[in-house]
């Protein structure tokens, strides 16, 4: 059975990829080059989606830039070396509108092409940075449009349940998902998570940095990114 | 108040935009050149934003021919002359996977950095082509996910009711439409309906062509553009 793995190049994403991997899925591995600050995220992507065996490998352009409205889409600060507390309280400048429901709504139609009816996203509403599409009720709805929406969804062939949206993370707290992606087999050297990276290098002070390497400590591994600072 | 449009060019989209505009909607249309057979529709739905006083006008590349899967974005051949019965039944061909949702998810994502909560939509459930993202029930389900989705559907600013979907043409035929269109000012020789066009001229033949034709013969209007047959 045939899945796409929406891959964006971090712990998380990278991690998804493998459980689908373990479950038996042929994957399709989907990127976005949405003119992003970090865009070399999807250098870490194309490594990953080779490294875990994906059957093919698509990077999709879409400008995000043109609406703006997010640090990581607009000329705006990323914020760095935020508390604990800041990073879980409301929703950062580093969300981007609607990101999820696009790359969802663009997943849906690889899949639908392809004949998959699974979808896989690395979203996490444990560790995470408060962004209101990671959450389990926006998967639920968005499952529901993908089986509204579609050819698929509304003439699915006998057998199929339609469209399912995986969200293996999704309880998991950041050093659940390090050991999880580790168990499977995930390289995590491959991986990029900084979103105002310096060349190849990681700042480590931005809230995916503070994130990622919480994770690691938690999971008592090594984090083998390297950090400017 | 803001409303974000979007607007193929055709009848159906360059109607939903006069409608908004009557409602006392500052418009901010979207477009997508997704790599469309028809891409000559861009052109009209350039005169159109003008033509109905858009306050903007953006178009989005989104390259959807990289997953093909529809005779509007893969080299697979526009059925022509069908009848009225053919038509109705099934998903044709020309149904470009999960387009609406795709479009509605950008339309999401540029309303929320505009502090729009109004987006609008020329879908039609009487006189459509048997796409099935063009029902209630899934417009329905995409506003649920619009206010799940976004910081603005859950931090909504006091005396704002989160997203609504417009759909003002759902229950219309497509005589209905022209009439309404005309009646707010519409010139519909700027608009471009058809799948395959030859230059400038509309084909005649393609499904909407056909509907579009027998949409003017209803409302008792001589259609203004020109066809090759």
């Amino acid at each position: 059975m045939k899945a796409v793995c929406l891959l964006s190049g971090g712990v998380d994403s990278a991690t998804a990829l493998a459980v689908a991997r373990r479950d038996g899925f042929e994957t399709y591995a989907l990127s976005f080059d949405y003119n992003q600050r970090h865009s070399i995220e999807l250098e870490a992507a194309r490594r990953i989606a080779r490294h875990l065996g994906a059957r093919d490998h698509k990077i999709l352009k879409i400008d995000l830039r043109a609406f703006g409205g997010s640090a990581l889409t607009a000329d705006l600060d990323v914020p760095k070396a935020r508390r604990r507390d800041e990073i879980e309280t409301g929703i950062p400048i580093t969300y981007v509108p609607a990101r999820n429901t696009v790359f969802l709504s663009l997943a849906l139609a690889w899949a639908e092409v392809l004949g998959a009816f699974d979808i896989f996203i690395g979203v996490n509403a444990v560790d995470y940075s408060g962004y209101p599409d990671c959450r389990p009720e926006f998967i639920q709805a968005f499952e529901r449009v993908a089986n509204l929406a579609t050819r698929a969804g509304v003439e699915h062939p006998p057998g199929t349940q339609g469209f399912t949206i995986h969200t293996p993370l999704i309880r998991l707290t950041k050093g659940g998902i390090i050991r999880l992606g580790i168990e499977l087999g995930v390289d995590f050297s491959l991986s990029h998570s900084c979103y105002d990276p310096a060349g190849a290098k990681a700042c480590g002070l931005c809230d995916s940095c503070l994130i990622r390497r919480a994770g690691f400590a938690e999971a008592g591994v090594e984090d083998p990114v390297e950090y400017v600072r």
